[in-house]
């Protein structure tokens, strides 16, 4: 069944957009059973009662799904095309992330930083991969602009960092991982952390973690760290 | 050093466009040390003797980078959208990946396939990736036009096809791996494949296996099963 976004229960109504590919591209009409989730856990089986420009419906049953029994944070430095960007927010979410920062680091470009990290147009696209994925938990996004503030405030059980490749397996994110445990991922931007940083976030309990021993780019990274984790807590 | 791309070792001078970049975007001139591969795995260190519109250079050192012990092959049913191909093959050569299939399904959308697969333009976003995460070697992209054929002819050792989400996680592909072994994984198009094509596959030594518990599009299967393969040889 096609599976909607409203993220307020009491209105029993779709957005336009989703009003629109109701009509135009699923063609569903009166009487047609669609779900809808409010994107924090809550699974309705609706009628629809008026369809065409407005969609409203009636709610038949109602369910709510329980969260996973872990939390996945990534915390990515933003990178300088706000394509990559949207893309990383749509990959980690299909995958599963709880919540996503783009924090700002030294290295990192703050010209225009918030249309490169557009949060509303973040949010459409996570709410898309989320309803495209079959979730029902919408991850939080914000920007955080400083990142001494970002790691002093952290209280995450698993605390990471991506930094530097290397061929060392026990040294991967993948062989950190204790299941059933929340966990955080720092990714840095191109450039990298400066030694400062790293000696920040290592003094606030951050470990430092390697993803592999290939060099990837940071939305690659985000992507790849955000699997690994999933991996970990799944097999 | 930056690394650039030149396939053909007898000609000692970069492409049109790598020209343009190092004279514009890395200011490189005569005398600077430059590395070049030529995507078989071949490094060679060389110095810049011509520099400008044309960069013409002298090798003074070479070596031969060794494969990895295991070859990953993907092979994927296309996405009607040009750029969830083209993101694919980069993503997929950043994490690693020796030979990418597009292989043509029945529930596939082959109008305008040459150009929504464009096999010129995907080599040169996969050279892009390689140099971009340092390695030096270039992964095989090819457009297969029949499912049954395409099946039929793969010798490789592990062989699976990606086949709905289950909870279960031995069925995952990263469980199924065994290390210092070839693998292919076959990846769906957006309906899935079809029972017949399951069972094709199955005939002829496919294995089917999950990719988590989240539903994922072609393009974030195609990405998390590469780096999921790459995973289990790794850790």
């Amino acid at each position: 069944m096609h599976l909607f976004y409203q993220p307020d229960p009491s209105i029993f109504e779709l957005d336009e957009e989703e009003a629109r590919h109701t009509a135009k591209v699923l063609r569903l009409s009166t009487r047609d059973l669609i779900n809808v989730t409010d994107g924090r856990g809550l699974l309705q089986t609706c009628r629809i009662s008026v369809a065409g420009k407005r969609v409203i419906y009636d709610v038949i049953d109602s369910t709510h799904i329980k969260p996973r029994n872990y939390r996945v944070c990534m915390a990515v430095a933003p990178t300088r095309k706000t394509e990559r960007n949207e893309w990383m927010v749509e990959k980690m979410t299909e995958i599963g992330v709880d919540r996503i920062d783009f924090v700002v680091t030294e290295h990192t470009h703050t010209e225009g930083i918030n249309r490169i990290v557009n949060l509303a147009r973040l949010n459409r696209i996570a709410a898309a991969a989320m309803k495209q994925s079959q979730q029902f938990y919408l991850p939080e996004i914000t920007l955080v602009n400083s990142f001494k503030t970002f790691v002093e405030q952290q209280h995450i059980s698993q605390k990471f960092m991506a930094y530097v490749p290397v061929h060392d397996r026990t040294a991967h994110v993948f062989s950190k991982i204790e299941k059933g445990k929340d966990s955080l991922l720092l990714i840095g931007p191109e450039g990298d952390f400066t030694p400062a940083e790293v000696e920040m976030a290592m003094s606030h309990g951050f470990e430092t973690v390697s993803l592999g021993n290939t060099r990837l780019r940071t939305e690659t990274a985000a992507v790849a760290g955000c699997h690994a984790i999933n991996l970990a807590q799944f097999v």
